[in-house]
C-alpha cells in the first residue's frame, strides 16, 4: 500500500539532538536551577525508555498495539516531567498525566480507569497521593512500582524508587522501536464539571499532527532563537503541547518548576530570555501586578499564548504597551489540545486598535487541518455574522473520536464525526470564533438561549459586584429562566437587586434579565477554580425563585 | 480505536473558503490576466469535483480505497491547473500531473502505467500530446476522454471537450467524501535519466503531512499576507507542494502560465505583489539579467526559493543585496518533495557573512518529522564533519516507500524503510546537508569515492572550459577512474588535457585527477536538461581509455 512512514514523536527529538545538541533544557526546582543540554536531555530519555523497557512496558513486551502500559505522572513542570514525555510513548508505553489538583475520589478514579502500572509522583506531591491512596488502596491495585522525581526517596508508606535509581544504570542510547501511529501515547482526563473525568487517548498521529499544526503560522510556530517556558501545567494537555513543538523546533525550554511565584517567573524570563510563554490569564494578573511594582526586563518576551479562559482587554493593551504580543488559543483536552488562535488577519493590519482588540480578545481562528461548524438546537448551522450563536463542533486529525473505555460519554459527545465541544460561540463574517458560553451553562428560555456568560461580565461590570453565576432555573412555562447568584463588593449597595436588574436592562432585552438576584457570601468552586455551576443548579432548582417575576415577553418575538 | 479524523486535504481549501472568501488567484493566461477569488476558487472546484463523479471517477464509484481513478494532467501552471490540485483528489480520484517535455515514448509508457482514464490538456499542449497518441495509441486506450484547459476546443483528432463545458452546468455545491487518509490522491513520475520513469503515488495522508511539514518555520512557511508564485511546474511535483500550502495558510496565488519570459515574471512581482516564489536556478538567472538591465521593483519580494540544483554563491549575493532572501531547498519526487530548507541557525546569526554563506548555499536542515543518514558502501554511518560524504537515506510520513506497479525498483531503492535518494552527501557539525554527487555519478576508485560534481565544479572554474562532465570508466585495477569530458569555451587553450589536470591536482590528490580529458562539441542532455551520463558512459566505456596512465597512487593510503 502507498504510503510514507508512520508519525510518530521519534522524529522530533531525533531532530533536536542531530541539529541542536547544545541547546538547553532549564528547569526550576526546589534545589535551585538544573540547566542541561538536548544531548544530555535524549541521553537521559535513552535511560528512562531503557528502564521502561527492562520494567516490561516496553513495546515488543506489552499487549496489542491498542492497549500498551500506562504510565502515569503526578508532578509539576519540571525536566524530569519533560523526560517522561518523549521516554514513556517512544518506548511505546502511554504517558497518563494526571491532574494532582483534583479532589482524591478523582484520583482514584482516574488511576483506576486507566489502570496505570507505574506512577512518577513529585515528592512534593507526595503526601497528597499517599493520602488517596490511603483513603481507598483499591484503585491502585494496578500500580506496581511508584518512581520519586528526584535522587532519593523521603519516607513513604508507599513502594517507591528514586528516578535517578530508576533510570541511573540504563544506557545512554536506546534502540527506538518502530511503533504504529495509531498506537495511543498520551492519555489525559478532563476536569469535567459535571460527572467523572473522561479520558482523552492521544495516539502518536495525534500528536504528531498537533505539533505539526501548532508550529504553521497559524498557531504557535517555535523556531531554535525560541526560548519556550509553559506555565501552563505539564498535566493540562501536555502544557498545550508546547513542550513537543519546541522540540520540533529546536527551541530552548524553561520549566518553572512548583507553584512560581510572580517573582519567579520574571525572574526567568529575564534570566533565560524567554521569548514565548503560555497559560491561564490568572497568572498573568499576577505578572502584571509584580511587574507594575518592580523594575522587570521583558525584551525578550515575543508571544504569550493565553487559553483556558478569555483575556481581559485590559491584559492584551498591558503587554502591548511592553511590547509583548498576546495571543488567544483555544481547545480543549479533546482537541489534544488546540483549536483556534487569534492572529490579527491580514486584512484587518490597516484597521484602528480599538477594532484589532475586538478580534484579538476573541478566541480566533481555527487552525489550519481542522474543520467545525456551529450549530443550534436543531442541528442547523447558524450564520457567521458574529451575533447568532450555537455549539461549537469541531473534527481533526489532532482531534479525538471517542473517550477511553466511557461509550456512553462518546455516544452523547460527538456526532457526525465531530466533537460537540460543549462551547457556545459566535463566529464573525471575519471568521473569529468568540465563545458565549458552556452549552451546558446557556439558559434556554422560550426556545432561544440566553448566555449566562454575557450575563455575568455585565454584572461584574458593576462596582457593587465582585463575583457573579447566572444559571437557569427550570420553569414550567419558559422551560428555564435566568437567576443570578452575586458576591457583593464592599463597596456593595442597598437593593442590589433592582439595582442590577436595571442595569442589565440597559443593555439587554428584558427577557435577558435575571428573574431573581441572590445575594451569597460564595460562589462554589471546583478543583481547577471554575464556578461549580452544578453545585449552584442543584441548590436553586425552584421554580417558585423564578414563578410569578416573569415578564410576558420572556422569550423574543 | 482511538485516534482523529483522516488526514485529508479538504480542510485545507474549507479553510481557505471560510477566512478568505476574497483573497485572489491570480493566472496569466494566453488571453491576459484572470482574477478570481477563493470563494469562486472554491465554487469551481466544487463543479469540477460534480463533474468527475458524474463521470464515473468519484470516491463512491470507484473501486477499493487503494485504486482510484487516475486523471492526468498536461499543463503549465495556471488557474484551472490549480482547480484540480483539489477537486481531483477531494473527489476521490488521483491526480497524476504529466511532465508535457518528456519525450513521446516517455509519455506513452507513463500514462499507459498509471492507465489514466481522463486527461486534462492545455491548448498550447494539444499538438506534443495528438504526436504522441498519433505515434503509437495503444498506450492511451485507458483514456475515455480529453478536456481541453479552456473555453472552447481546436480543431484536433481527439475526442476533446473544453474544461469550461466539462464544468460549467455542474452546480457549486458537493458534498465532499470522507476519504481514508491512505487513499492516494496523487501520483508523479521520476524523470529519471536511467530506465523508465517510476511512479510515485501520494496517500491523501502524504500530502496532508507535506503541506503540514513546510508550513512549520523550518520548511517554508506561508501566511494570509504571503502571495505565492511558484516558477517550478505544477507537473513538477505539486509545483513543491506551494498550491496546498498557500491553500493552508490563506495566502494569495498566482500563476504564471505557459514559458513565462523573464519579464513576464518581473511584471507579476510588481503588478501581484509577490512575497515567495519558487523555482530551479536557471529561471533566477534570467531574471538576475532581467532586473539588471532594467528597472525592477522587487520590494515585495521576500523569500526566493531555489531547488532542482544548487544556487551558485553569486545568485544568493545578488538577491541579499536587493533584500530578497534565497531559501535553498532539496528534495525528490519520492519526498512529496521537500526534505530539507537552508535556513540559517541562530546560532549562526552572529558570523560573518562569508561563514553564513557558506551554510546557505548548502542544502540545508532536515524539515522537522523527517529522519535521515548517511551511509558508505558497507552501510555504515559517515560521520557529519562537513568532509565525509556517503548515500543519503531518508523516511518519514511524506516520503514514499514504494514505487507504483514496480516492485524491482521498490526493492533496489528502500532500505530498513529508508528511501535511498541517490544523493552523496556530506554532513557538517551544524546539520547542513550538502550534496556533492549523484550515487551513480560517484567514481569508486580503490574503494573510495570520488565526486564527479565537484571535479566539474572544478573544471568549470578554468577559463578554458565551457562546459565538463567526469563519469567512471570500469577499471579492472581500480574498479572505476575518472575520465573528463570538456566542451572548450572560446578561449579554448592548447593542450587542454595538461592543462586541467594540472587545474585539478592543485586542489585535489593525484588519485582524483581525470586519466584522460576527452574534448567534445556538445555534452549529451535528458529531456529535463540534465547532463545524460548513461549516454556517456555507455559512449566511452572503454578501459583503454583510462588503462596505463593511472598513478600508483589512485587510492587513498
Amino acid at each position: 500500500m502507498p504510503g510514507g512512514s508512520p508519525q510518530t514523536l521519534r522524529p522530533f527529538l531525533w531532530r533536536a539532538r542531530q541539529l541542536y545538541a547544545e541547546t538547553e533544557v532549564v528547569s526550576r526546582t526546589h534545589e535551585g536551577i538544573v540547566r542541561y543540554d538536548y544531548d544530555t536531555y535524549g541521553d537521559r530519555v535513552a535511560q528512562l525508555a531503557n528502564a521502561l523497557t527492562a520494567a516490561g512496558y516496553g513495546a515488543p513486551d506489552s499487549a496489542p498495539q491498542d492497549s500498551p502500559a500506562r504510565i502515569g505522572t503526578f508532578c509539576w513542570n519540571h525536566h524530569r516531567h519533560f523526560e517522561t514525555y518523549f521516554g514513556v510513548p517512544g518506548a511505546g508505553a502511554q504517558l497518563h498525566t494526571i491532574n494532582p489538583l483534583l479532589p482524591d475520589e478523582h484520583i482514584q478514579y482516574i488511576v483506576e480507569n486507566a489502570a496505570d502500572r507505574t506512577l512518577f509522583v513529585d515528592q512534593s506531591l507526595l503526601p497528597k497521593l499517599e493520602g488517596a491512596v490511603a483513603d481507598d488502596p483499591d484503585p491502585f491495585e494496578t500500580v506496581e512500582r511508584y518512581v520519586v522525581m528526584g535522587e532519593s526517596v523521603p519516607e513513604t508508606e508507599l513502594d517507591a524508587v528514586a528516578y535517578e535509581s530508576f533510570i541511573g544504570d540504563q544506557p545512554t542510547t536506546y534502540d527506538w522501536p518502530e511503533l504504529s501511529e495509531d498506537r495511543p501515547a498520551g492519555l489525559c482526563y478532563t476536569s469535567g464539571t459535571t460527572g467523572r473525568p473522561k479520558g482523552v487517548e492521544y495516539t502518536q498521529q495525534m500528536l504528531w499532527s498537533h505539533t505539526m499544526g501548532i508550529q504553521s503560522p497559524q498557531g504557535i510556530p517555535l523556531a531554535d532563537d525560541d526560548v519556550m517556558m509553559p506555565i501552563v501545567p505539564m498535566f493540562h494537555v501536555n502544557a498545550w503541547g508546547l513542550p513537543f513543538s519546541a522540540t520540533a523546533g529546536g527551541a530552548k525550554h524553561v520549566y518553572p518548576g512548583p507553584k512560581p511565584s510572580p517573582e519567579d517567573l520574571a525572574g526567568l524570563i529575564e534570566d533565560e530570555g524567554v521569548t514565548v510563554t503560555a497559560g491561564v490569564p490568572t497568572v498573568w494578573l499576577g505578572l502584571m501586578e509584580y511587574v507594575e511594582e518592580h523594575d522587570v526586563d521583558l525584551s525578550s518576551l515575543d508571544r504569550l499564548v493565553v487559553g483556558g479562559s478569555a483575556a481581559p482587554e485590559a491584559m492584551i493593551r498591558f503587554f502591548d504597551d511592553r511590547g509583548v504580543d498576546l495571543v488567544h488559543a483555544w481547545g480543549m483536552t479533546e482537541t489534544a489540545p488546540v483549536g483556534t488562535v487569534s492572529h490579527l488577519k491580514h486584512g484587518l493590519a490597516e484597521e484602528d486598535y480599538e477594532t484589532q482588540l475586538s478580534k484579538r480578545r476573541k478566541q480566533g481562528l481555527v487552525v489550519p487541518g481542522l474543520e467545525f461548524r456551529v450549530v443550534d438546537d436543531d442541528g442547523e448551522r447558524v450564520p457567521h455574522d458574529g451575533e447568532s450563536f450555537g455549539e461549537l463542533h469541531v473534527r481533526g486529525p489532532w482531534v479525538t473520536t471517542e473517550y477511553f473505555a466511557r461509550p456512553e460519554a462518546t455516544e452523547a459527545e460527538f456526532a457526525d464525526g465531530y466533537l460537540k465541544t460543549g462551547d457556545v460561540v459566535t463566529v464573525d463574517p471575519d471568521g473569529y470564533i468568540d465563545i458565549v458560553d458552556r452549552a451546558k451553562d446557556v439558559i434556554k428560555s422560550g426556545g432561544e438561549w440566553i448566555s449566562s456568560q454575557e450575563l455575568e461580565n455585565e454584572l461584574l461590570s458593576h462596582e457593587a459586584v465582585a463575583e457573579a453565576a447566572v444559571i437557569g432555573v427550570p420553569h414550567e412555562r419558559w422551560q428555564e429562566r435566568p437567576l443570578a447568584l452575586v458576591v457583593p463588593s464592599e463597596d456593595g449597595a442597598e437593593s442590589l437587586s433592582d439595582v442590577l436588574r436595571d442595569h442589565i436592562r440597559e443593555k439587554y432585552p428584558d427577557w435577558w434579565v435575571p428573574d431573581t438576584v441572590v445575594t451569597i457570601d460564595e460562589i462554589p468552586k471546583t478543583a481547577t477554580g471554575k464556578f461549580d455551576k452544578k453545585v449552584l443548579r442543584d441548590e436553586y432548582a425552584d421554580e417558585s425563585l423564578v414563578r410569578g417575576r416573569v415578564p410576558d415577553d420572556a422569550a423574543p418575538e
